[in-house]
């Protein structure tokens, strides 16, 4: 069978985890990345030895890569010539720039969390709503509070129907490296509901969802309650089952040692990960209790990787290369490895 | 009308404002201070000018308040001969062996979260138990979470009844200047149901209440975030309308400047509140939300300060001094300054 | 004797403690304060029920003040008519648009360390260059570091003679409360040297200085280190009989307590000081060490607060209200209290 | 040849890299690691499938093992008696107890930074003593932030000579994961002279050293300013030169985008190196400055992984394996991949 051809626009935290991930699908083919300057992570790129082919998203800044001696193999528009499709990854709105390129060259694109719904035909989860994006030109990923909270909540909701969510989210506020933002010994809450409440709803309409977002100075992972209301009472054991099911959710608990995000960062670094990252969302077994017909859990959402499987996701209902998101999440963990470790 | 005489055991972070706390009321006298050795709060008690009287908790540990040539008035026991009421703010754990001191002469105490429920026969809160502690020997006051936790909670429920709460702690790790304990870029999550929910139940125990704590590395205060149900549903507006009321709860919002909890600390230091204290908690307009016939909201709690009016008005209640939660907390009100900035 | 009148152009962190500054100084009098917005400082000056007049910077936004009912007394001109100085502590760059206006009016000013030094005709510090501010008209004031630094610097060269300092400055990247910067989980490098060693240079040009400056993400004070090589050897007993006699610098040991910047914040707060804060700089005894003929220890800045005194002693150098540094300095610390605590 | 057979006792932070770091070594076999619970470094050396041998430190806990179907080799004793030479990365005090395992035995050690300097015959650094080790019983490597300075002040020394070191170690509090540790918004100032410099000259007896160290809330690599005084003058550029040749220094620049330590975690991760780690002290070249005779630099310390080298070093030296440091480190830089960077 012919790989798929997908390149990444935009190489930073996201573009990086993005061109790993494509390169370990079996049936795709990285064609190569594509950034704007020799940032760290270009530098990284050529210290390993140019793994992936390299092109430039703006030519006139060709001199800055030569003068380092980094190969570049073209421009962006290379790239896209080379793709059949495009995880646009740059900073947001530039997305909605470079989406007239992917028009000019005919080619599909995913984008990242951080552009405006309107960029898209479907704003995509491969889980939730994988059918919808088949076939289509221009998905737009759920950001990653939202990608992992949609995962349980559509856990739950398959499996005994959801009604109504309130969240809590406890973000992070920069990834380990970030030197342009952050906070410092602050709590900064924004105003209620959270895009991811809003978000979440968009995704799965028949769910009401509201909540409130707390940013904290940490940096290895959001943290985010749920108290989640069910057609029908959902007890811990009901809701433990479900979860126990789904591979990209990992249940944990505090008796063996994970205190917290950044036992889960360490964690994933002990496995040797690549760049010490983690796919699964973690689920506290003893954070979950009951409160009314309700049921209230928490969950670690590791920000930098988690929307990579969701990712891969789109690109295979973007080119119909599985029919359902059974059968693409199946093939997307394969490759990735998620959920292995549920049969070790 | 004679003063009642109040001494406080362990001049911490708690009993330093416990003291400030009771000097400012005109109905009571601050007998004086106890502690054991000269830490920096009792440096700064001498460098003030000794405006309290010193005593020793330990006898045994004189020279080294007489190397510093900081006075001391006597021995805990000496303070507590004077009183008619102690609070003690000593170590988790201090306060159960000081009851015995309490019991041989035969006085009143008030003990902190930190110790064990049995310490104590009410544990207490000045606006949802009150009439349970009057006239009582020993109370316990809820920890500064639960306290002002209770006060939102209380509020709805004089106005609307309340019937379940499920909360998320969003704690702060240490108090400012704190070196015996700190986390680091990590978030750290509690088994649940956290303690604070728990023990609302028992102060309030027609409410079903669970939660979920997650400690964070700051220091200006929790934030606590709260999906409460009604036995009616309750509005946005209505919710409103009930907290606007309540002397103790300060309504702020984003669009004010209020961007979190370092912002109330910024703004309790600069009204010249001594220590740059706040006794209230803070709402945020911003945060309220309807969920389903559930109402959430967002609060502030500025723990080195917190208890302090509830702990007025427990001395109120164990002598007797006002019959009413009404009448207790506006006194202790009055004489703290709580709430005078509502008609500003 | 009449008072000199002195206004504050800035309402903000430095601009609230210059105002709490001026107020205390018994020969002079607080004219008000100017700012452009209804930020939380002037909430809480009308909270505080408007112990200073308020003047507009921005005569178009008088409608944000009304809608809040805060009352405003003019425009930053109608203050700057009624002064004879004016303490500039806007934000960066605006004291330089700011200085047509006093020149307009004819009248003097003193600039915080965040205008370019071309605003003023000497950059001034209180004890190492009084006399040259004698008169002047326009005075900028070293920034926090610097000033602290120079108290160090100057006290040993006064003593003994200095040729050469190297220092590392361990920043505090952002003050309590605020938002709008702040670093996460990271030690942030800049080009060395650092400005505040040039700074030095500037107002002790016959000391040769350099240094590196590292942020770090904590909010309560600066600590630096200093490696000072003296025109003979400076022995430990030496630098401390030096150290012993400045008003502005207190000594403090680890074994008292004071374990880092934080502990002086927590004892600052317990003194009882408007807003918690320091004008002092504290010196760790126990940091004091020798290498070679040079000396070593290491200060804690409190940001907030340690450009307070040398303002007030820039009022008294433009307005030759004393002729000398050394009484100019006393007359400071007695209205600000400072330095009494050596004597308790 | 015939393997050296190496054993990690503590299969901590340390233990894990150390085990990584023999793996890696062509002329070593790791015969496994010890530890006394199956904490998550356990755990996850179980999800990888056991790619070490595990042996039980505490025979008596086997349960635990059991109940999680980790499979467990034999105990620490099985463990030493197959080996040659055992890697000791236990907590702090429990090597000194291991030694009478290893005395029985008769099988050597090497002990990290933890243990005091009595449990060894020889305190080693692969660059600056390399010879003192060979055929050595007992070693204790330096700590982290010795031996990433040492290697610094050695490259130095050995090109022209050093008289003296002033350092002021800017440290990094707690580990990424560590939850048993953390210092939150407060910078804490230990006594002087650091042991740092104490065990540098106990290193270098030609050197003098001081220096004061000031622990901040982050994790991710110590920051160290050093003021290095030769017998000659030393320029930048002399410097520069120096540094340039060793390849386990890393130079960097804040223009390249290298902003501070999480600059440097950062880009390990984007590597790919295991755990995202790095062995190279990194030294920025703006930072370097000329003070009198005196040069000052920057070094950034990956405490993690730092010591590992010399570890590797070090058992080069007690198995007499190379004859000179130059052999020794040359072999370990190619085996872990060191240096290579320089010629990309």
């Amino acid at each position: 069978m012919k790989k798929v051809k997908v390149g990444v626009a935009g190489y930073g935290v996201i573009g990086q985890r993005l061109a790993d991930g494509v390169f370990r699908q079996q049936d795709m083919e990285l064609v190569g990345v594509a950034d704007v300057a020799p940032t760290l992570a270009v530098r990284a790129l050529k210290e390993k030895g140019m793994p992936y082919d390299l092109y430039l998203a703006s030519a006139d800044r060709r001199q800055a890569f030569d003068d380092l001696k980094i190969p570049v193999s073209g421009t962006l528009e290379d790239m896209i010539d080379k793709c059949d499709v495009i995880l646009d990854s740059s900073p947001g709105g530039i997305g909605a720039k470079n989406k007239e390129l992917y028009i000019k060259h005919n080619k599909k694109a995913i984008f990242q969390g951080g552009e405006k719904n309107s960029v898209a035909d479907v704003f995509f989860h491969g889980y939730a709503n994988y059918e919808k994006g088949l076939g289509k030109d221009y998905l737009k990923l759920t950001s990653c509070n939202t990608t992992g909270l949609i995962r349980s909540v559509d856990c739950l909701d398959r499996a005994y129907g959801i009604e109504r969510v309130a969240i809590t989210i406890i973000r992070r506020v920069a990834d380990p490296g970030d030197y342009h933002r952050g906070l410092t010994n602050a709590l900064q809450i924004d105003k209620a509901p959270s895009h991811q409440a809003v978000d979440l709803m968009t995704i799965m309409p028949h769910v009401e969802a509201t909540g409130i977002l707390v940013h904290t100075p940490i940096t290895h992972g959001h943290i985010i309650t749920v108290v989640a209301t069910g057609k029908q009472k959902i007890t811990k054991e009901m809701a433990l089952a479900a979860f126990e099911k789904h591979p990209r959710i990992r249940l944990v608990s505090i008796d063996e040692g994970f205190m917290g995000n950044a036992s889960l960062f360490r964690y994933a670094r002990d496995l040797g990960n690549p760049r010490g990252d983690m796919y699964e969302i973690a689920l506290w077994r003893d954070s979950i209790v009951e409160t009314g017909d309700s049921i209230m859990y928490a969950i670690n959402i590791p920000q930098e990787a988690v929307t990579i499987p969701e990712t891969m996701d789109g690109i295979r209902a973007v080119m119909n290369m599985q029919a359902t998101s059974e059968e693409a999440t199946a093939k997307t963990n394969e490759y990735l490895g998620i959920g292995k470790w549920k049969s070790v």
